[in-house]
């Protein structure tokens, strides 16, 4: 069969996984934790099950979940989403984000795209016979710098714009949008029809007594936006791939038309357990202290070796660049760094279209202490 | 926004549910079971979840649930499948077929699609840029028949055909394909390189002794099919959302890299459960005379009333000719039954793109004994 999607291979994700488990490395490679969930979070799956939530649940989600969701929203962002009209849930962010793309994008459209970026979204945007338009993370020019450049965002938008999509907490870079770069960029959307996505399924993870700069904050940016969010990250289960989807009644109305063809609905004892579990808010709220007391640990071990530390405000990852020790590409030194070093990472390269190099790798610190300890004492022989 | 899917609308299952709710109707509509599943599989769940089995799966599924999916097709159609390259689990059957009319369906591509069928293949098609070419079901013109007439769709099949999509047992008319069917579309197929879409989600409901004809008993069919089944339906767990699809390498290896980037995942615990629990065969070797008991009792029930029985060999679902009874079109007599009989339907019409009228209803009977009686009780009264 002749292939639609000439460029995909196996995400990368997946090939430095298997390698990290072929030579015994350790892993902060793929983002996710190598701890366990909240037990209680099991017995809620648990308890939901024995209730008999095991049917179809309405295609939009559970009413309860949806309501917490929109709660949460309320709470921390200070807009409320109508649960009946305006949140949906999805079997994760990553579909959530191509059934947003699948229902507003049409063949020919164009959709702004900043890199790095995560490795869905321009195979998403082909999917829907869209053409993705490149604008590179970057304001000053100095490496480790991955600020949008406003300049060049708004050179990219055409009268083909039909999207752009926005990731904040940002996957690889750590960056986190400022408020300032949320008003501007909602000045230089607001005269156009460009849709927004908004990926923050990082939202909660968000340091050094910053505020995660939700989309749910910016009327004008929310008035056009898809705001993705994930629970497998915010509660250390990404197995359990359910994430939502909040948007303005018209825009969702169009998702919904898509959602209910891809995969209808979403594992029902999974919501119900999760909308028990969201009443507390604690578990969130206490999520930025718990990581940003592992990404100080693994910061402070790396400064000591030659790897150069970028800055790292939100998310689970911390960029390194390693020029000081060795001029090998990204990926080879990703690989070498697995099978030599026994520390899996993940090549900056990779979330480029083009693979662009500068010598930067990812490192996921969503691990246990002793986890990153070990990491770290491998990595001090460099 | 405009609308990318103008003829979609909210699914008729969703809103007859709904309706069914309101009136305090028996739901014999939605295709799900009112009872709930075996205790076990429950156990199986928690303890996935408790071993710690919350984070990424393998993006193709865990290959345990691999093994076991491949150990079953080889048992029960004698084709063995490498569970590491021609086997992925899915969220759901539905979430399989987009996913596959995604990766193979290019802009322009025809589909053939009889009729009636799922609501959700027509709009998956138009997701994928392609245009469904419609082929009503019944060989011999009769109302009621819905067997595959070989003669129109092999009219129907051009130069632009690129799939072909088959489901039985059959959504909504309880039709079986035979071993001699099969035979006629491997005859039909195989000078074109036109690939299948096989929809056998209700496989293990097949009764009075004949065998599902599953694609893979068909080397020539099989060497060019996406075969689509679900664990929903098999284990009375249609909430869990979990499905799989098995192709040869080539093909397997395109849906992939679509799957990858539309869900990514199935949930881990969930996969592990099925693995687990799937080692017992007898859940669905004992399916078949579960439901023909339901089937037989709920037809026995309707003997006495003027609904005309049509033809119920396969899947949970007995489709009615209501014409002594009523000359309302099918979408007012189900509104009219919910809300004034206390029992609700599905129009047949709904699963044909241009709303055929035929005065035909759907009923589910996977439903408890108890609930079926309360049915027949209030539809002895027409
Ligand atoms: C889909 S596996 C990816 C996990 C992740 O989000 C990442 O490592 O960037
Ligand atoms: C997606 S809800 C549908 C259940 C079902 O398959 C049916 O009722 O036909």
């Amino acid at each position: 069969v002749t292939t639609k999607l000439p460029k995909v291979g196996t995400t990368i994700f997946t090939v430095m996984s298997a390698l990290a488990q072929e030579h015994d490395a350790v892993n902060l490679g793929q983002g996710f934790p190598d701890f366990g969930c909240d037990p209680k979070l099991v017995d809620c799956l648990t308890a939901a099950m024995q209730a008999g939530h095991n049917q179809y649940p309405p295609m939009a989600g559970v009413p309860a979940l949806r309501e917490a969701i929109a709660d949460k929203i309320e709470r921390l962002y200070g807009r409320r989403y109508d649960p009946t009209q305006e949140i949906t849930v999805t079997a994760g962010a990553t579909q959530a984000i191509l059934t947003a793309i699948l229902a507003v994008v049409r063949p020919g459209d164009e959709v702004i795209v900043l890199e790095p970026c995560y490795d869905s979204y321009v195979p998403n945007i082909e999917l829907a016979g869209g053409k993705a338009v490149f604008v590179p993370l970057g304001r000053s020019g100095e490496p480790g710098d991955f600020r949008p450049d406003f300049d060049r965002i708004a050179a990219a938008i055409g009268p083909r714009t039909r999207a752009i999509i926005v990731n904040t907490p940002h996957n690889p870079s750590a960056t986190v949008w400022s408020a300032a770069d949320m008003r501007r960029l909602a000045e230089l959307l607001a005269p156009t029809d460009v849709l927004l996505i908004a990926d923050e399924v990082y939202e909660h993870m968000v340091y050094d007594g910053r505020a995660h700069e939700s989309v749910a904050r910016h009327p004008l940016l929310a008035a056009r936006a898809f705001i993705v969010s994930s629970f497998g990250k915010t509660y250390h289960v990404t197995g359990w791939k359910v994430g939502y989807v909040a948007a303005p009644a018209t825009l969702m109305h169009e998702f919904r038309k898509v959602h209910q063809f891809n995969v209808f609905t979403v594992h029902t004892p999974t919501q119900h357990a999760l909308a028990q579990y969201m009443a507390d808010p604690r578990p969130y709220m206490d999520l930025p202290a718990f990581y940003q007391r592992k990404r100080d640990l693994f910061r402070t071990g790396l400064a000591s070796t030659r790897f150069r530390l970028l800055p790292s405000e939100g998310s689970y990852f911390q960029c390194v660049d390693y020029s000081a020790i060795s001029d090998m590409d990204e990926v080879s030194f990703c690989r070498w760094l697995t099978t030599e070093i026994g520390v899996a990472a993940i090549p900056l390269s990779v979330f480029y279209e083009a693979g662009r190099e500068q010598r930067v790798v990812r490192f996921c610190y969503a691990k246990k202490d002793e986890t990153l300890q070990l990491a770290l004492q491998r990595l001090a022989r460099l």
